[in-house]
């Protein structure tokens, strides 16, 4: 007697606009998790590192990794929202908005934003507003994705087309900076960096020197840590799940794709380098997934500076970002990153998001 | 000067019936190991990763994973016990008696309960009962496991023959269910999961979709987290000991054999898709492994209701599963797990076991 | 506009004699830490699992592995120290002062205590004593290590030459033992061992058993959570940066470097066998990676008894020990780690160091 109890996710036909999706698996974060995230990416912020650097900027204690906090709240959504995505198309409107430590308890919901069905008939794009809490309700995340999902009943009505407007990048007068950070006792030892807000200008090019291979362990044990559970990071035979089996036995072994958080913890640890003061994310403007990983890439990473802003009444000021990151090429040997044809084939990420950093003036 | 300090571990010889050793290394288990124990399964069950769902159901605090509690306790036995075992014949009566917190100790000690040589001469067959306490020396975990044994002196005479008798599976009435464990306030959007005790019935088959691929790195993460030093899963080069230098250079590498209670956990995780407000396992009735796995290995699995309990003066009703690991191989292409002629060579793990989870009435 | 930003470190003529050095990212060490550590090796010594048996030997409660604590306060060094060396020359010197606990915060600094240009004016030897402290300020490790570095201007004048005089071992008399430490309650059930201090004797040598065979993600994940940034443990492509793209797509990946202290950990886990009651590293007199490896290759551990010091006013005396690390060798093949045409090709690591074991009339 099979049963039906398994949940295969939703189709592009399930969702309805303004619905709310509460979604599983509340995580409270532990000291374990942020341990296991350095030894997957080696960041050396010391902000996530050192219970006294997080102290000497205002904090009662070191935050987690914002990214790891990104990646756990995120993976949340995977089995509501994406588990039968074709492709995910972007984020927009990322906001870090307080920081979160160990101890606290993240829960996700997801309000659906948008919908449009394609012209095939066949699969359609949804829009998600997600949003973090921690246990005493209080936001902590926010962003909005948009995914293709496939539909499973062709005959199935097409919803009115509703494509949300989304901000290009987060205003500055929008990103939340904790009352609690002070630069007044920045100690720049700890840190390792020389240059502050004023030191960096727009079109500026950062090539990170290093670089960092990834092995299926890792993107396995990172993937696994955020509850992320969409199937083609972990099996190698998912894409041949419907042949039988001696033929599976025959066929060269698939793999497995890398989840593309893993590349932006990547670039996000190797662009401490000449980064060395930005000590947060505040936001994530806009993100694209421009070709896959596989285990066995090296990652490089190049950052451009595109714009830089003041901020009223903080120590800090924030520097608008570009994340390229780049497989299997050393980022002095690529140019141009994307043309009219569209990303060069060793693109694979490319994000925009904003740090905060001291100004001189304040520390 | 050669030493002879090195432990080769016991032979079969020097088991005596009844007597009772106690295991090194008593470990006090932490967040971090919580945490990489879900980053190597990533399991979504809110018990053991969200501090107020645990609270809602009645605990203190979030308890430690039922199995990486168990693979540590077993751990310990393994120097002890089976570092000169041929094979792991079986386990019974596994019970689950009562939770684990972070920083409990667990201390693990086995008596030999059963002993039987071999007609060959050459080995034979030794059962202990192990059971693990907490630092108030309040048992947490027993179980019985049997295992085959080398003889290193062939002429040290036969024991005499003592076979014990064990249950088939460990009664309802047996059952250990904490005082503390209510349903009153049991949160289903937490575990995400709409089915509980009456929705499921005997014979009823869960082919649970998603697989997870093994890697070399996992398993040996693992299996050093339970502090398990069986030499199979951890040296390429174990079976070709004995050989020369050069031959070792020349005849291709050997594999690691992955560690049983490694598919025991992952077959946990992936079932939780279908089973999703089963959230503690009272006990383990009986578990074979029926074919070795090694990394590259996609693993799979099955359930299959057994029998359903109501449990008395409790929120909780039980279920005797089946849990069936099945390696590179789709659940839905396999029907016949066990023929006449013994297991189907892509079925790696055969698990009896029960689990708790609430009744409808009580939440 | 391309930034200068990046730190590309120091070369032989930035070196300055004296000078001090405070290296960036302190690190408060965590139960995570800990944890992953254990995964890694899988270390079955009680003092850094178990806080009962912690505590019965007169701590608090578990001070962390003396390797981790090592390991990363080492690691903070890379970046300003090693990041441009040929080679890492030899460890002298190398103190445990006192035991490091989850929570407490690392920070290294080094002064340059030699320098030395080779005949050949392209690079030259730095020798640096590096110390880190803890977060009130004392001193918890200290060490001496020489690098053979590049220079950058060839032009750069060679310095004065000055070779620091390092004692061939750290003596017995500088050795500090925590006036915690009491073997009145040592538990040898705990540990497993039978064999105490007055049971080892010079030229003594254990054949440790087990094996333990390496995994890129292993290797990468501990040398990631120390923070060692050094590029060649990381990037498969690193020694082909400067050839174009096509033919790094064509050309046969490289392979990475295993961090040296891997090694070492490695063998202080095998070496256990034999060693149980030997729980804590006060010394490191001399150190050499022998020979490179790599993942797949399988290293096992042969220990040497170099000396026995009674140590006064201690219930515990000190083994002063030889321990070689192999490669794809079983230890009992080896009987030559080192001939006049130097290191057997096998041997990965010769670590001369001093451990702490209870005397027998003192538990």
């Amino acid at each position: 007697m099979l049963s039906t109890k398994t949940n295969n996710g939703r189709y592009f036909e399930d969702f309805t606009l303004n619905e709310v999706i509460q979604h599983a698996a509340p995580r409270t974060i532990t000291a374990g998790d942020c341990a296991l995230y350095l030894g997957l990416y080696g960041s050396r912020n010391p902000l996530h590192c050192s219970q006294p650097f997080a102290q000497s900027v205002g904090y009662k204690t070191t935050p987690v990794d914002d990214l790891l906090a990104f990646h756990i709240a995120f993976g949340k959504t995977v089995p509501d929202i994406s588990v039968n995505a074709i492709a995910n198309l972007g984020y927009a409107d990322v906001r870090f908005i307080q920081p979160v430590f160990v101890g606290d308890t993240l829960s996700t919901s997801s309000q659906v934003i948008g919908l449009k069905q394609n012209s095939s008939g066949k699969n359609g794009v949804v829009w998600v507003r997600s949003t973090a809490v921690n246990q005493q309700n209080q936001p902590v995340l926010s962003w909005v994705r948009w995914v293709m999902v496939h539909k499973n009943n062709l005959d199935s009505p097409a919803p009115a087309t509703v494509v949300p407007e989304l901000p290009d990048f987060v205003a500055p007068e929008h990103l939340t900076i904790s009352s609690d950070l002070s630069a007044k006792k920045f100690d720049r030892t700890a840190t390792g960096g020389q240059y502050f807000w004023e030191d960096y200008q727009a079109s500026e090019r950062i090539n990170h020197a290093a670089g960092l291979t990834i092995n299926d362990s890792d993107h396995s044990l990172a993937t696994h840590l955020y509850q992320n559970n969409a199937r083609l990071h972990f099996e190698n035979l998912y894409f041949l799940k419907d042949i039988n089996v001696m033929d599976a036995v025959q066929i060269q072994k698939g793999k497995r794709l890398v989840y593309g958080g893993v590349a932006i913890s990547m670039c996000r640890a190797l662009s401490i380098d000449g980064l060395e003061n930005a000590i947060s994310i505040v936001a994530i403007n806009a993100g694209t997934h421009a070709n896959p990983t596989f285990a066995g890439d090296t990652i490089y990473c190049v950052t451009e500076v595109l714009d830089t802003w003041r901020l009223p009444n903080s120590d800090f000021g924030a520097l608008r970002l570009r994340m390229v990151g780049i497989k299997n090429m050393s980022p002095a040997h690529l140019t141009e990153f994307k043309t009219d044809k569209g990303y060069h084939p060793n693109v694979v990420l490319d994000l925009d998001y904003t740090v905060l950093i001291p100004r001189k003036g304040n520390y």
